[in-house]
C-alpha cells in the first residue's frame, strides 16, 4: 500500500494512491461511510500510533469498499492537494551523513568517508509537500542545494534495538530532498541550522509498506535538476545500512513509530560540482527512487 | 510566576510555585473550582499557544483564589512529583555550543572560539525531570558528562526576528542539564546521538516567567557535583546573546511558542579537567542559577 496524506478542501485525510498515481482511496471517507471509527484516518502519525492494527483496519475497509457500495470513495489526484504524508512530525528528522563513499569523497577527500554513522537532524518545521514551493532564503544563503535520499518510517517504538531485530521496526519508505544551505552549514560548525530552514525538508509523495518493496538496499536512486541528472546510484551503495543505522540510533535514544531516518545522498549534489552547480529561482527538482516514485519540487522563483 | 508540571496520582497538571518551594497552586484544580476551562492547564504547551491571553487567565485565576473560597487549590511540594516544565517538547531543543569562551578553550584551544552560533539539537525523547534519575547508558558510554546551561522558553511564534524585537518571543527561563556522551559525541561527529540518549536532558525545576527574571545577560550559574563545584560563571560571559541567537535562528527557521533554547554551558565540564572528571554512578548534580532555582539529578546506580 502507497499511503497518502492529502487535502480536499480545509479537510486532511490519509488515503491510498493507486498505483497509476492518479485516483486516492480516501480511507476516512470509506471508513465514516461504513460507519466505522475514523478520527485518527486524517493524521498518519495517529495510524502509525496504532501499531498492527492500523493495517488490519486498512485491509477491512479495501474489503468493504470491494465488495459493497459504499458511495464514491475515491479522489482524482488532480482534485486534492498531495501533502507530505507526515506533514508534521513529532520531532526532528534523523539525518545520516555521508552514507556514500562517493559523496564523502565529492565533499571532501578519503579521509571523510565515515567510521560510524554521522547523525544529525532537520526541525520538523522544514517538511513540505510533493509539488511544492522551496523557499529560496535568498536572505541567508546563495549556496542551496539538493540531497535526494531514501527514507525509512518507523512503525514501532522501541530501543536497545540489535540489527537482526531492526527491520520489524520499519513501516515503509519515502523520498526526502535534504535541501541545504552549504554556506550555513559551514559558518554554524554543526549542520542543524544549514538543514532546518522552512521548506528544506520535500517529502513524499507517498509512505510505501515495506511489503511492497522487495529490499530498500537495491534500489536506484536518481535525482535531476531541470532534466539534467545530477545524482544517480543505488542504495547498495550505503556504508551504514537500514539495520546498522536503526540499531545505532537505539541503543540509547528510544526511536519511536512516526520517526523519519533519512539515510544519506548520494555523489553529485551541487557542491561536488566544480564550479558548483548551486539550486537557482525556478529550478525543477526530481528525484526518483526506484518503486517510491518521484518526488518533485520547484525553487522559489 | 514560576511555573511547573506537576504530577499527583495520574493527573497531570500546570502550577504555581510558590516563592519558598513548598507549596504549588494548582492552576488546573483552581479554573475548575472556579467554572473556567480548565482542559488546557494539564500541558504547559498548550498554555504557550494561547500566547497573551494565557498570562491574564493565570491572573484572573490567582484573584479569585486569593478573594474567594474555592477549596483547596495547593498542593504540597512533598505530594506531588515534579516533572519537567515542558516534558515533551514538539520538536528536539534547540543547543548553543561553545557559547562560553573558557569552554571553548578547555574543550581544544583559542581557535575553537566560535565565529557564529554553533546550533545542534537534543530530541524530546532525551527530556527528564528534577530530582529524577539520568540513566548511566554504561553499554555505549564512559565518559558520560555534565553541562549547567540557561535554557530560554520561546512564548511566541515567529520568523526573521530582528535582535532588537527578540525579547518579545521569550516567555521566559529554566534550567538544562546538557547531558552528553563524549564518546558518542566524537564518534559520530556531529552532537546529536551523543545529547540524545534517553534522560539527557533533565530540565526545570520551573519555567521563571521573563517579568521575574531582571536581565537574563547577568545571572551567576553554577554546577557542583556531590557537592563540589565544577562551573561557575555568570551569563554576561556569552558570546552570542540571547537577542543573537534567537534572530540567528530564527531567519530561515520559524520559531514557534514551545520552542526551548538551551544557551550553551561555561568552563568546567568534567572532560575539561586532567584527567577529565566524567560522571559516576550515583553522583549528584545540582545546577544551580540565580533566580531560576536548582535542577538537581542524579546518575543512575
Amino acid at each position: 500500500m502507497r499511503f497518502v496524506t492529502a487535502k480536499k478542501g480545509e479537510r486532511v485525510f490519509v488515503g491510498i494512491m493507486d498505483e497509476e498515481g492518479k485516483m486516492v482511496l480516501n480511507l476516512q471517507s470509506a471508513a465514516e461511510l461504513l460507519g466505522k471509527h475514523a478520527s485518527y484516518l486524517s493524521d498518519f502519525l495517529r495510524c502509525l500510533d496504532r501499531g498492527d492494527s492500523f493495517l488490519k483496519e486498512v485491509e477491512e475497509i479495501l474489503l468493504l469498499v470491494k465488495n459493497t457500495t459504499v458511495g464514491n470513495v475515491y479522489e482524482d489526484i488532480t482534485k486534492v492537494e498531495i501533502l507530505a504524508p507526515i506533514p508534521r512530525p513529532r520531532k526532528n528528522i534523523f539525518c545520516v551523513g555521508k552514507n556514500y563513499a562517493a559523496h564523502a569523497i565529492e565533499m571532501g577527500s578519503e579521509a571523510d568517508i565515515p567510521k560510524a554513522p554521522m547523525l544529525f537532524s532537520k526541525a520538523p518545521t522544514s517538511v513540505t509537500g510533493p509539488d511544492s514551493v522551496i523557499l529560496n532564503h535568498s536572505h541567508v544563503t546563495s549556496e542551496l542545494d539538493y540531497e535526494g535520499e531514501l527514507a525509512v518510517v518507523i512503525g514501532k517504538t522501541g530501543n536497545r534495538i540489535s540489527e537482526e531485530n531492526a527491520m520489524e521496526y520499519v513501516f515503509g519508505y519515502t523520498i526526502i530532498n535534504d535541501i541545504t544551505a552549504r554556506d550555513l552549514q559551514t559558518k554554524h560548525k554543526q549542520f542543524l541550522l544549514g538543514k532546518s530552514m522552512d521548506t528544506s525538508c520535500p517529502m513524499g509523495p507517498t509512505i510505501v509498506h515495506k511489503s511492497l518493496v522487495q529490499d530498500p538496499h537495491q534500489l536506484k536512486i536518481e535525482t535531476k535538476v531541470n532534466g539534467e541528472v545530477r545524482q544517480s546510484a543505488t542504495t547498495e551503495q550505503f556504508i551504514f545500512n537500514i539495520p546498522n543505522l536503526i540499531s545505532t540510533i537505539s541503543q540509547a535514544t528510544t526511536l519511536e513509530a512516526g520517526d523519519i531516518i533519512a539515510t544519506g545522498t548520494p555523489a553529485g549534489v551541487g557542491k561536488g560540482f566544480q564550479p558548483p552547480k548551486y539550486l537557482n529561482p525556478n529550478d525543477v527538482i526530481e528525484i526518483e527512487i526506484e518503486q517510491l516514485g518521484i518526488l518533485r519540487n520547484y525553487i522559489e522563483a
